[in-house]
């Protein structure tokens, strides 16, 4: 049987908490990161859509059990950062995290966008989120050597998402 | 006769409208650049060295002739970004930029620093900047296609300076 299809829409004040904690269970963060990801998701939450980061909430039944943050990549024309992306460890391979990327892209697209920019890490622990971005049509454009600590390595994908500026 | 070597000061208050005038004037950046440059400053005049920014100012004679801004690149550990380097543009070809920039390399190794890291343009009007940025040691690690706009690339330079994170 297919899982069910998240819902998704903006992220709302009572999301909050369950986001923040999400991200901390995947084990995927350092507290630095996770700590910058609640910077991120608060400014969203008080600026909303007219703000630097757009901000979505993926839900079950009800339940926040994804997290999607993007946003214009400054001083770029059509170039968009989707700078946060995380699914409840729970909830994990029931194609939550493939509907909220294709739903951030295709808001990107809307707001006439041309590029989506992803950046991880090199380590052994990325390994299948560097698939998952793969096999979403993102390819590996550039590798920055022990960019995040000595051993790791930034990884950057982009995907051209062939719309353009005449969208936006 | 060899040109006077520049003072170098953290930025002050009454450096602010030079700064902004010779980043303007140097030809190289478009008005949504200048509007962050303007911000980033008005951040680290704010903040002080303990903020984000790290604002240095060259002076001539007492006068504002150049402006680095450096600052730790968030989620990593010893990597630094120049988000900004800038000399007036009557004042080029005197090892201004040169000054700006060791002095900045010097002060990031000194905050325990590993690499630095400069973006620039892959356009001919910065042909002059990335042959700077070579023969001042760095490598191009990364080359993002049309990242800031069709037609132009993101080209990213790094430099591994030799220190590490015991010194910060």
């Amino acid at each position: 049987m297919p899982s069910p299809s998240p819902a998704i829409r903006w992220s709302q004040p009572t999301d909050r908490d369950a986001i923040l904690a999400l991200i901390r269970d995947t084990g995927f963060f350092r507290d630095d990161e996770i700590e910058i990801a609640r910077e991120v998701l608060d400014d969203a939450l008080r600026d909303g859509p007219s703000g630097d980061y757009q901000s979505y909430t993926a839900l079950l039944a009800g339940r926040p059990v994804g997290w999607v943050c993007f946003g214009h990549t400054p001083c770029t024309i059509g170039t968009y950062d989707i700078y946060w992306i995380a699914v409840d460890r729970g909830e994990q391979g029931k194609g939550i995290g493939r509907a909220l990327l294709q739903d951030a892209e295709s808001r990107i697209a809307g707001l006439g966008g041309r590029i989506s920019v992803l950046e991880t890490s090199g380590r052994g622990l990325y390994d299948s989120t560097r698939g998952f971005y793969l096999k979403l049509g993102y390819i590996e454009e550039a590798r920055l050597r022990e960019f995040y600590a000595p051993g790791d390595d930034k990884v950057v994908y982009t995907k051209r998402l062939g719309g353009g500026q005449g969208r936006g």
